[in-house]
């Protein structure tokens, strides 16, 4: 067990070792949500403020959920109903949380660099609250990126899934991923995980300097990453093919023609994975546009779609980062 | 004890054996909240997930607090802030909640019929979620009519409660008939309860085709349902009279003419009550349009008024639902 | 210890015994939450509902906060997706509540005497439900002004907190004065433990009336409150300067020159501070304007500013007027 973080911010800079806690740890908390009884006291008496400047359900639903599992009460601040329309600022609204007692803080805004912002106020303030980034702005997501993980790693071994047994697979990345912080996130697990990483969006979505950037960000994993303006390419041979949401604001921005023509060129479908390994198998973060990014009946295969398994591993994982932010000790 | 559902979706075809079971089991729980500490571990570690895709607070904070106080999780979807604005499906909404580990979904929905096809949904996936019908348009409110059903049984006796009381009782139902899921679920109990319910209202408000509809779908209770376009008859000996909430909306659709006139019309009033039984008793689901259906005074008649004791109802039946859709055991 | 109050509306009548059973039972709470576990289960299985007819974060989250750490089940209304929307009364409201089971209720509203009229419904009906005002329209916000009292005090003497020791004290209370429910409060409490209070504000902001009608309320206090137009008066010699957050609602109805004019005349900064006793300390309820009712850099001094530890004392304040209102028996 490696892990010496009070945030989890990005993970570009996460080592394999972590990645193998965080899949471990997460592991054995998938256990405790098979008992009828699926809650432990690890974090009884702590609280975890989920501060969403940016409006969630989902995400905010599965940290709320993780929270009450390890028996932490949880304070959820709304942005339309907050003091940020009173003019105050991010950081005092944080400082605000810290001082009623928060242990831990999620945060997503709709800014890139809030959360990291607001973990170094509280390092700089010296006091021992653990900032979560729940999704800040196109930047990253860095717990969707570890439920990812989890989830195709726990398919190739649900005993003991490891980073490792990603080495020398394809994974395919396919949508938006110039405004994606899922893609981004992702891009830093699987690299580091040893697979190898193929992007493809039309040019509109996927510009050439994002490659560059990413590559130049970190040289060493400039071997893994390929970028393509077809979706070919990235699919033959894929072992997994992972599918971005599409903001329909997108097409009111010129960055795409139209929904339908999307689909037909980007869009994945059963017909579509025959290019891929014969066991493929397709992931999303959701929430889904069907027939956009997905064909419907793909999308509600129960083989070939592993999105309800992500959406079941997001309560495990994030329980897991709670656990290990929080000092790993069971309380 | 009689129960072998997994969900509550309709009354249609309740039996009274299942009517019983829930006023019984109510009847335990309603001795819990009288104790200082009014909470039983039934629930512990479960995780009831509230669905409101239509606003709500009564209904929602009645079923909050019944998780609560069998010591469940709740989370609280709320439709303003959802996923749905993105374009995710209702089900695929549904889906997102079971996979994250909810073992009960309380779903509200303007349209008729969405609880109902949620539940298909699961028992599709062959997953052992309860789905409890919290109203669905105009179609069905089956906690609402239960725990009217649960107020008047323990009126007559409070320490038995039982379907069979009812028997030969005059009930009138005044009101918005026609687009009332409270009207329609108690017109189900009450007739199984052997009662004779009384529908009153303005013919815009309540169609000849309604009772014949109803009729249609259960000859059996033909005998035991009556329609009037003025409120005397309906009133004339009653044991009980629900008034229904009237929609201020209806006017703008020229369905009413004013409310003023309405009250006049059908508004309950004491003066009224003098046609009924001498120890009737008035019910409202609430939230109360105070001089429209109902009089001030007579609302607040902490004799005549069964409203408040509507309430605390709801609390005990809606705990005896969860707990029996959750298998009726003690965790 | 000192208490027979079922509510806590206002402090107006409040004794100095009283005042002094709350800084002792918040001292006394404030060392539960230095502990690990921060909960108590004092208030376990009793329902503490949140309806909070006007939009608010830091207190609604400081009084859910403190309800969880008594072990109290919360239930939040927010009137945004309210019943108030559908007609009904606030007092039925209120009563639907009380109907559910709820042991005390935290009232805010924009209308003054709200949570009054609600208590009195509640003693009318003799039932044993508590009732705390939150703030209501420009009348009172009791338990803030009761977390000013106790972080004073705690700074005093953080072992024995207790009124008396504000006895001579100079405090200045500068700003919008005319529209502070903050204010209003403050002045009672500062008064009665015997505090000389001075208020500055412009004249658009205190009219002579206010003090005038203070007074008359309670004469006795005539010798310790007085009025200033401008700042330095009310500085000089000051021992604790409560600053109060400017509506910038305020400047459109022409009450205000300009933000910055403000700031220039009113704004407390480090240099005016040097007017004060040497060792003068700075509250602000919050949320804070930045730079318009005190300069940024004083508002982050970890010695000047008592901001943080006002927030703190919030929770442990709360634990308090509910621990007594609910009979100071340990559940």
């Amino acid at each position: 067990m490696s892990w010496n973080r009070r945030h989890v911010l990005s993970l570009a800079d996460f080592t394999p070792a972590e990645y193998d806690t965080v899949l471990q740890t997460a592991s054995s908390f998938r256990e405790v949500l098979t008992r009828r009884t699926k809650k432990v006291p690890t974090l009884q008496g702590q609280v975890v403020a989920n501060l969403f400047f940016e409006p969630s359900t989902r995400t905010r639903s599965s940290f709320e959920l993780a929270a009450k599992r390890l028996s932490a009460d949880t304070l959820n601040f709304a942005a339309s109903t907050s003091s940020i329309t009173k003019g105050e600022t991010i950081l005092d609204t944080a400082k605000t949380y810290l001082a009623m007692g928060t242990d831990m803080m999620v945060i997503r805004h709709k800014e890139a660099g809030v959360p990291q912002a607001i973990a170094d106020e509280m390092d700089r303030l010296d006091v021992k609250v653990g900032v979560l980034n729940a999704g800040d702005g196109q930047h990253e997501h860095p717990s969707q990126a570890l439920l990812d993980l989890f989830t195709i790693c726990s398919l190739m071994d649900v005993e003991q899934p490891r980073s490792t047994l990603l080495k020398g697979k394809k994974i395919a990345i396919v949508g938006d991923i110039l405004h994606s912080r899922v893609a981004r996130s992702n891009i830093w697990s699987l690299t580091a995980s040893g697979a190898e990483v193929h992007l493809a969006a039309p040019p509109t979505l996927l510009p050439k300097e994002f490659a560059a950037f990413v590559k130049e960000s970190d040289p060493s994993i400039s071997r893994q990453l390929f970028i393509h303006w077809t979706l070919e390419p990235a699919l033959i041979d894929a072992d997994f093919v992972m599918t971005l949401r599409l903001q329909k604001e997108r097409m009111t921005s010129h960055l795409l023609p139209s929904l339908r023509e999307y689909h037909q060129q980007f869009g994945i479908t059963r017909d579509r994975l025959k290019l891929c390994q014969p066991d493929v198998r397709v992931l999303h973060p959701g929430p889904v546009n069907r027939g956009v990014e997905i064909s419907s009946d793909l999308m509600d295969d129960p083989v070939l779609s592993l999105i309800s398994q992500q959406v079941t591993s997001g309560v495990a994982v994030r329980m897991a980062l709670l656990y290990l932010m929080g000092g790993g000790k069971v309380g």
